[in-house]
């Protein structure tokens, strides 16, 4: 069976873009909310392989999604470096500082059976996913786990991270090739599972001039691809340097990966006109957009439609859908998107 | 006595860029701490007009900025819509979030009585200033106070006013307006007391679509400069629309703004091959270059100088510098701006 997803990725452009939202098994949903409910830690919840695979699946049984992504978090990583990762209610992800002293003892462990229990839910899902659904593995990027690393958690300006970059480059250098080295092994254990795409995270790659743009977003992103290749994964790569503005150029045209994922600032006008022609485009509506529904909705999704309907397009968001979003909007989204509203 | 920083607000391109910092008087200098410390409350401290006004002149006492901005905070102006503002220790800015429902309500005070402190602390800066030295006034943009203002305080992305925008565009259109309005007899009184240059923070200008970034960012931002005209002030005015990308042009071309304040992640390439033709450019360096110090500080301000020496070109920070920078580190930066290093 042909997959709408995989062709556009492969160049195809669509006559209605295929659709999917980024975020999709989550809060928003009761039915994610009930499973998420019988696992106390949430670590723990993204490796119950049954589980992650059934809250994977509920947005493909309920919208009919063209793509379904692994249920899984971008800090599982950390994990393969023996960092402790924990998160608590209401507060989100806390590790344990890292300090430029401590990146020097940082040694890659046995990726494949600490993150086994992710391969084991790629399994599953490649075996009950739909036929015309792509199955989409992911990692965060490792500038973005780094900031995460770096802070200890979630932060207002990500200012360690940044410093450290400047202050100490040949550790925040070891840091990201670990990271990318890891998930090198994760990403091939996700392919050799079953995955149909990858795509990468990179959340914080805002606010950033060049030199700094160049070593810690493209390089380590383009050592990943490289290293893919390398490995014999030939799958189609999405990479989605959140808030990058003019730099989604360069790292369209320097990382080797295959598709762009837009954020919702970046001008659709700028985009289609600057980036690397008949590269496959996915995005880009506002999740506040989503979250308001109404004709305002409507009228978003149309916009987008039409701002890259010369283009291969996939449909997403700019940013995840977030918990407060009635299933409603979804479904009148998902009509629009394929024209039966 | 000629003012360097007035010339380049007129199109004068220097021989080396006049520079002052954003946030220089700050937490960073032992001396504002001191001063600092002999009031509680923060509100209370923006409006005492000589302990604002002796924090504003330490940093050019010490380094010899060329330019001294106000001493104050965005969040002054809600207490003219009767909005209470009050800062908790570490946390940061704290309102009663705002409804929809509640924007019906609002009305505006008594702007000059109730911020008429600060107008005092600019008459008092107006008459200290070394001659040489120019007199910036503030205000923040109507976008960046309404968020918190509608979030009650900061918030990691801006959701519920987003959402409000999109939800209920006329309360938001109200709310901007008065907040515009508000404004502009506050630059107005800010001006007829000495300010010799305006300048609007648009601290969160990042992440929308153009239609929101229109109607939320550009428009707000010409009733202010439009409004200062009809007014009789002909002041030059620096916009900053922090993490605007390519929308930098769209402010640029259609707000009616003087010059344009770059954030650190705006390609300087971009920048110049993209914004107005002879349009004066604040910026841009990277407060964690400045927090890191060293050769890495001198190459990145080199670059930063070099990038802009065809333009009229300010040199400044691309956000405000932190508490935790050394003072040697603002030294050197100085110096090297100066060629006197």
């Amino acid at each position: 069976m042909s997959k709408i997803v995989l062709d556009v990725l492969s160049g195809v452009i669509p006559q209605r873009p295929p659709v999917w939202l980024m975020r999709q098994a989550g809060r928003y949903l009761p039915e994610y909310r009930q499973v998420r409910a019988t696992t106390n830690s949430f670590i723990e919840f993204c490796l119950s392989p049954e589980k992650a695979a059934e809250v994977t699946l509920q947005p493909i049984d309920r919208f009919g999604f063209d793509a379904a992504i692994l249920f899984a978090d971008i800090l599982l990583i950390p994990m393969t470096l023996d960092r402790r990762v924990w998160f608590e209610a209401g507060e989100g992800p806390k590790l344990d500082p890292l300090s430029a002293d401590d990146i020097a003892d940082l040694e890659i462990g046995d990726v494949e059976a600490i993150l086994g229990p992710v391969g084991e839910t790629v399994s599953i899902l490649s075996r009950q996913l739909p036929g015309q659904t792509t199955l989409i593995g992911f990692a965060g990027s490792p500038w973005t786990v780094a900031t995460y690393m770096i802070e200890g958690g979630g932060s207002k300006d990500r200012w360690n991270a940044r410093r450290m970059y400047w202050q100490h480059p040949e550790a925040m250098e070891k840091l990201l090739d670990l990271l990318a080295d890891a998930t090198i092994r994760y990403l091939v254990m996700q392919a050799n599972a079953g995955a149909e795409v990858l795509k990468l995270f990179d959340s914080w790659a805002e606010g950033m001039p060049p030199r700094m743009f160049n070593d810690v977003v493209i390089r380590p992103t383009k050592r990943i691809v490289d290293g893919l290749k390398h490995a014999g994964i030939d799958l189609p790569v999405i990479g989605f340097p959140k808030g990058a503005g003019t730099s989604y150029r360069a790292y369209a045209e320097q990382t080797g990966v295959t598709a762009l994922a837009l954020d919702h600032g970046l001008d659709a006008g700028w985009a289609t006109a600057n980036l690397p022609a008949g590269m496959p485009l996915q995005g880009q509506l506002d999740p506040a957009v989503l979250g308001a529904g109404g004709k305002e909705l409507d009228a978003e999704t149309d916009r987008i439609i039409s701002a890259f309907s010369n283009r291969p397009h996939i449909f997403n968001l700019g940013h995840g859908i977030t918990p407060d979003v009635p299933v409603d909007h979804v479904h009148r989204l998902v009509k629009r998107v394929r024209g039966t509203s």
